[in-house]
């Protein structure tokens, strides 16, 4: 393989061989293709594409750089392409777990605005997400589901192309971000996959073309490789649920798995009844049932109907707890923690420290929420990273306090933030949280959650 | 500055100012941008090209980023993009000193199917091409032109890009190669500018639209910066005169200076009279001209009368053999080396050894000769280097009987091969040689060099 003249076909739009495409990664993995010329193919990929075969190649090249987990029975995994306020993996792998399957999860750590699921649940105190693989397969088999960190053994091709990628300029590529995605998922082994790919103003795909050419492309890859597969293209203009922050999102989650929800109590600042959080339970049920439908062949309603009675029952949240538990977290621990928290840091403080709201300017319906400047105020707070190596603050976070729709009087409350950490932020926080709620003088037409079904 | 921004920008085919054009340069220079960085936007570059300002920006970048000379008087220099058997630097510049201009040519080393400029002059025995800038500029002072090899002095910046591109598939990219050819040349100080921009199938532009846009692009890119310039696009479908290969490139272009001709003298194979190199003096002439008509300010053919008197009454000559004393090298050993070598690896060899000859298999016209093939069998003999640190082998080449449209007969010489160090690649030589000179029933059409010209 001469590295140059694979370069010069892909910068001339040509297309590589399968073969060519694996010795180009294993010998980029020990480290006998350097970093520029592996730039120079990341960003001729960005330009120019791939086909098919060639995205497969990628794929297939990067999965076998490292383990390959297999299971026995029915598996199953959910993957997001991510968004604000998104905490459905803590609420669909212990659902589609308690429906009898199998789900082990690799999940990564957030490098955005919020943390990634590994560090939402590493805000439950004890939490440990760096499992073996040996240790990963024993919960697995153990309560049915495990949630752990992305380890080395996994596609570690994918892990050092990644790296690559986020400094050079070529993450926008859907053959390099399938590829990078699907890599993960295959190695870690489960037989059915399905994907939520966001799209929108808070997504990483901000176009519904985009967020679907992806979802096909996912599906087929994962279908090539001998896999159940299905993707979801749902909304992500604004936030998931009513909260977006590491232990806030623990909490809703665990709120839905409880069959409940987060704010059935009054507001504890404005004393309104709060609604439950339609968004997460739709599509939490709606991405574990195809899940289960797929896994075990039978027909979505059937798997909606035991998805929505395993919510109900507690089966679900039984999962969740023993996953934790078995991770050595401390649940009572972590609801005794937010208790405590809210009162400090948020539903008692707000009322003294005004710039800790944000409140209606007018009077009317909130016409829209945008996601990314919600997850800025988060992020502000304290809520995420912005390199590998900064510490997240569990506890800060956004609780919105009204949802799309919603009719508001001036000077109502819309969103407590939380800071325990960082509280000179708060008023920089409630601007952005203030920016983001747009409230009109008519209602608003609903918006559709699940923009396309991809199977 | 955010390299990754600059990236995402020119990723998605925006447009970057010339001062993130010059800060990018700057720091990629210090080593303050790694090379990953650069590869990626290299190709990026390659993808989506670049804006004229944008390349007026790179180049002013890079010929700032090291020492910029200027000379007193008319100053000119000749810059061809490189084809097989291009010896015209070795006439031309001497050519233009004879007429009253400063030529100060900075050259390069080949990387390549044969050597460079610098390789040609260094197989007269003494030669001594690694001069300081401030020997330069003695010579230069001296005898009106000096031919040295490109200095670190010179244009750091692209030396540094140049390499990294040669490895990570981006050397094709009009903007790339304005930005490396002008950059060296601005910075070398000559106030007028000629190109020659090679086309063909034996040339770096392979097509006449890439070759017509390059040299559009180095004129309007020398006017930018504030010279005189002009472009031909002249064809390279078939070697230029009759040798390919170090020595017997000087031992033409000397011819050519003499106002003689290379094989004016009997065919020492055949017996047969061969022809004057027509293609080297005219295409000498027409380039020459042009540095000294837009020097001086006069015309054309003025200018064309001067430069082939020049060549008649031995004034260019005299200016080599100068140039070539003031930098060390001995013309008289060269030229009684030649004709040892002549005897011992060529003419006397070469009928005792059958496969070191290419003969016609039948009656007919040369309709075309190979430039491509013609080149790698002159590699293939030592007269390349595939690598930075390979030895040349001064002597090694090929020496055409023939030339388009000249009548031959079955079993007729065509070509002389030259391999005294490796005479084990003279029957694969002998191959390609043969595989490169089609002959045909019919007189084939003249070509026409000068392709087109861009003032």
């Amino acid at each position: 393989m001469i590295v140059k003249l694979l370069l010069d076909r892909k910068r001339e739009g040509g297309e590589l061989t399968p073969e060519e495409i694996c010795a180009l990664v294993d010998a980029y993995t020990r480290g006998d293709v350097p970093d520029y010329q592996m730039a120079s193919f990341a960003m001729a990929v960005c330009c120019r594409g791939m086909t098919a075969a060639e995205t497969h190649a990628l794929t297939d090249a990067m999965q076998h750089s490292g383990a390959c987990l297999t299971w026995p029975g029915l598996s199953a995994d959910k993957h997001s392409t991510g968004g604000i306020g998104d905490k459905l993996s803590l609420v669909i792998q212990p659902l589609a777990a308690s429906c009898g399957l199998s789900v082990p999860s690799l999940a990564g750590r957030g490098l955005g605005l919020t943390g990634g699921t590994v560090d939402k649940l590493e805000s439950i105190p004890g939490y440990n997400a760096g499992l073996s693989l040996d240790d990963f397969k024993r919960v697995v088999a153990s309560c049915g589901v495990s949630i752990a960190a992305q380890t080395a053994d996994i596609a570690p091709a994918d892990k050092k192309l990644y790296a690559l990628r986020d400094v050079t300029g070529t993450v926008p590529s859907i053959p390099l971000i399938v590829g990078s995605i699907l890599s993960k998922k295959l190695a870690e082994g489960a037989g059915t996959l399905v994907f939520d790919v966001k799209c929108g103003a808070g997504a990483f795909m901000k176009t519904r073309a985009d967020a679907c050419a992806l979802a096909r492309a996912l599906v087929e890859g994962a279908k090539a490789a001998g896999r159940r597969a299905a993707a979801l293209v749902t909304a992500m203009d604004e936030p998931l649920g009513w909260t977006v922050g590491n232990a806030l999102e623990v909490e809703e989650a665990i709120e839905v798995l409880r069959g409940g929800n987060v704010q059935d109590a009054r507001c504890p600042s404005c004393g309104q009844n709060a609604r439950h959080p339609d968004d997460v339970v739709e599509l939490s049920v709606e991405l574990a049932a195809r899940m289960v439908s797929l896994a075990k062949g039978e027909g979505l309603d059937e798997a909606r109907a035991a998805c929505r009675a395993n919510l109900a029952n507690g089966a679900a949240f039984a999962r969740f707890a023993e996953m934790v538990k078995l991770h050595g977290g401390d649940l009572d621990a972590f609801l005794a923690q937010r208790r405590v928290e809210d009162v400090s840091s948020g539903r008692d403080a707000s009322p003294r420290r005004p710039p800790g709201r944000a409140v209606a300017a007018a009077d009317g319906f909130v016409a829209s929420i945008d996601a990314q400047k919600v997850g800025q105020a988060a992020f502000e707070l304290g809520a995420g990273r912005a390199q590998a190596t900064d510490a997240i603050d569990p506890a800060a976070g956004v609780r919105l306090l009204v949802t799309h729709g919603d009719k508001v009087s001036a000077g109502q409350p819309l969103a407590q933030l939380h800071a325990p950490t960082r509280p000179e932020r708060l008023p920089a926080a409630a601007q952005l949280v203030h920016e983001a709620i747009a409230v009109s003088s008519s209602a608003p037409a609903p918006k559709p959650l699940i923009l396309e079904v991809v199977e």
